[in-house]
């Protein structure tokens, strides 16, 4: 058997909450003032149905039937056996992925898009916007926004916006406008277009300029949705993990050694790690990593900080793992990995010493990625090499071991919208890139007057 | 519930042979001579594996283990319910669609691909080699090699290559070695090249390449591979059908009122066809309906006549109908649809008035298939749309005449990698294109003097 596969009747009806399970609360989001930010605060940019899940105290929180319904058009998604990837690799390891990429826009992102877009249909949102970097974030809202019948409006950052022309089509096929950031439409955009015209954007900007035209919409019929970082979008993803553990034990596995998920903002990471979390803190011995660009390494370079989700201040303080938020990563290919900080969540279980995270070079992730497309077959995103190349390490350290070690990782999405970055590599193009220390210690002077969290039991900080 | 799912033992275990099954015999493939072509004459393009097949009397073929153990890294794909496309719509009619977009490669190609790259390994071919238009056929056969550890070259027309360069970057990360055509590898290509340097290419002209390419290959280990046409490459798409008959089932559906795929070698549309003609000939009712473009209608406007399958003479005759070998369709965006004639046994089908083909304007296609994207989520290949426009046809006669019909079609492939034509289509810059009966009369010409297949029972020639 090489893929396990579960029917309709079994797919996961509650999400897990790991903010209800933590040893230690987390702590909250802070508003300018410093002091916690309260849900009402919160009421203008999204709905409090949301607004409940990010606070929510519940360990289970049900899945409505709604929302199960179009998730069923993919899901549950397979899990299978990486037999010939193992064997490439000479490895007594079982590798196992969960296919992510079999959604119509090709990744995880549309289990919390779906959510996001059904909760803001009930409470009567007309109309969505959002900011994308490498575009698979837009291009999930944009699908899930058609299958409620909502408007979509995104806005891209402008240097992936020129390079990448197919991702705005994609958008565009499901109905959604999508244009370039820095625009015209904005105050936010139009002061850093007279300050600097030929700006190639940030996700910054374009999370400044969604969340104004949220905001600025008299009708209060518009409402902004972000695809990582928050905890419900944490919430949404668990499912993943959650039918992972069905399919382990359909190849009668049992607790897997290793799990694996890359992680930028962290989302596709908690999807699949939280529900293992879960039993790791129940006692279970099992070893979850998220692994990050050499290049972008918040949670191993990082401080754990109180600081702004966004460049330019239109979100709150949260207390996450951050290289500052005046940090621009540098371009590699894994767009979606360029983030400065790290989900609350995610950092709160690192804090925890519940996960242990890693960095790993762009060129080792790209050799990973094709050694898994010439054997398993499916060429994965730029991003998911990231946890490829997790693997291959794990597998490598199993054989030296000689341990038949169980390792589980999340294909978090496929790479044939990202190909531009196996043709760099296959030139010769690319090249791997460190983080000077300075580099980190002077974009944190920015933040060094913001309070500062509880300093954590097993955490560095 | 909204799709129906096999688990991996359901998996069909035969081929269904509609060649073993036609109510006349098929007309043989004739050397130049006018003589039928021996198995012996295709030995050194074909494992002799897959020459039996060719004309094999048998009306189930067995799926070798080794096979299955391939396909079943993505198959059975699911067959989907379109609750929300019929809603869209309208319309009485019940709609599945077969979603073959699930393979790595995103279409039905690697159901062939991995059965030939499978017999030519067990055959000792250290290599294959092939022809590619869009790409398609040429990723999938990429994809099959790197499973199997054979060579793979592509030679893709050189328009083509240069528009579509991530089709090139695919087929890269799977091992395969494209190169734009003509080349100046081969004789047939430097030929070419001498008269006209700046040659866009043809797929006459590839093919030309990849037979020669295999042919002079003194080691004997190098074998060519075609991904449409022959009687083995539909014989290995109909695992499609069958497993749709399985889940039609499932459904509590009996026999489908009509049947549709779009039809351009033919091998998508006989893959869900062929099934249903077996029970067609067996006295059940069913529509059984292959779209081709208006601009390309090799069916519908065609005659049933002996020609080449390629442009310059490398084949053997094939009884088909066609425009003529030397016809070049114009560069619509579906380009897989881009063929001068039709597989022998659709046409043979065809010929028999077991399936009714139907040509489709572009803008249509394009239309209909917006739709199925903003409601079902799937974009799908610009080929794929011309099923679903002959769907929307079909769904809005079910309207008209009140009638609960059940409608099945083959969603052959996403259209990731093609979005430019989406692009094309939403700027305004596609216009429709009736192929003029001169052009067809003077392609025609051509063929004047090649063997007549013997006037069919109920065909119109």
């Amino acid at each position: 058997m090489n893929k396990a596969i579960l029917s309709s009747d079994e797919i996961p009806r509650q999400w897990y909450n790991l903010a209800a399970d933590l040893p230690t609360p987390m702590q909250p989001p802070l508003g300018p003032d410093g002091n916690p930010v309260s849900p009402e605060m919160l009421a203008p940019i999204f709905p409090m149905a949301l607004i409940e899940q990010e606070v929510s105290p519940k360990q289970w929180i049900d899945i409505p039937e709604g929302i199960l319904d179009i998730l069923l058009k993919w899901r549950p998604t397979s899990l299978h056996r990486a037999f010939a990837f193992e064997k490439e690799l000479g490895t007594p390891a079982r590798i196992y992925y969960k296919n992510e990429s079999l959604s119509p826009p090709g990744s995880h992102k549309p289990n919390t898009a779906v959510a996001q877009a059904w909760y803001n249909k009930q409470a009567g949102t007309k109309r969505l916007t959002t900011e994308t970097g490498a575009g698979q974030w837009g291009s999930a809202l944009a699908f899930a926004c058609a299958q409620l019948g909502l408007e979509c409006k995104v806005y891209m950052v402008r240097i992936s916006f020129e390079q990448k022309p197919y991702r705005k089509i994609m958008m565009k096929a499901w109905g959604a406008d999508c244009i370039a950031s820095p625009s015209t439409e904005t105050k936010a955009g139009r002061d850093i277009l007279d300050k600097s015209p030929d700006t190639p954007g940030s996700l910054g900007i374009a999370i400044s300029e969604a969340v104004e035209a949220a905001v600025t919409d008299e009708s209060g019929s518009t409402k902004y949705s972000l695809g990582s970082v928050l905890n419900h979008v944490m919430l949404h993803q668990t499912i993943i993990g959650l039918e992972t553990k069905k399919q382990l034990a359909l190849f009668d596995e049992k607790t897997p050694d290793v799990v694996i998920g890359c992680a930028g903002g962290g989302s596709n990471f908690a999807g699949l790690a939280f529900p293992f979390v879960h039993d790791k803190i129940n006692g279970a011995d099992i070893e979850i990593i998220p692994t990050e660009p050499a290049s972008c390494p918040s949670l191993t370079q990082g401080p754990f900080v109180y600081d702004l989700g966004d460049a330019s201040g239109m979100t709150p303080l949260l207390p996450m793992y951050s290289l500052g938020h005046g940090f621009v990563p540098p371009p590699i290919h894994a767009g979606g990995l360029r983030y400065h900080g790290m989900a609350p969540l995610v950092s709160a279980a690192a804090v925890e010493g519940l996960v242990t995270p890693r960095a790993i070079h762009q060129l080792e992730c790209f050799e990973a990625a094709v050694t898994f497309a010439r054997t398993e077959g499916i060429i994965v995103a730029p991003e998911t090499s990231h946890a490829v190349a997790g693997v291959v390490q794990e597998a490598k350290r199993a054989k030296e071991e000689g341990k038949e070690k169980v390792i589980v990782f999340n294909l978090s999405g496929h790479g044939l919208m990202d190909l531009k970055g196996y043709e760099a590599y296959f030139a010769g193009e690319l090249q791997d890139y460190s983080l000077p220390k300075e580099i980190i210690e002077e974009n944190l002077k920015e933040i060094a007057d913001f309070p500062k969290p509880a300093v954590a039991k097993t955490g560095r900080w």
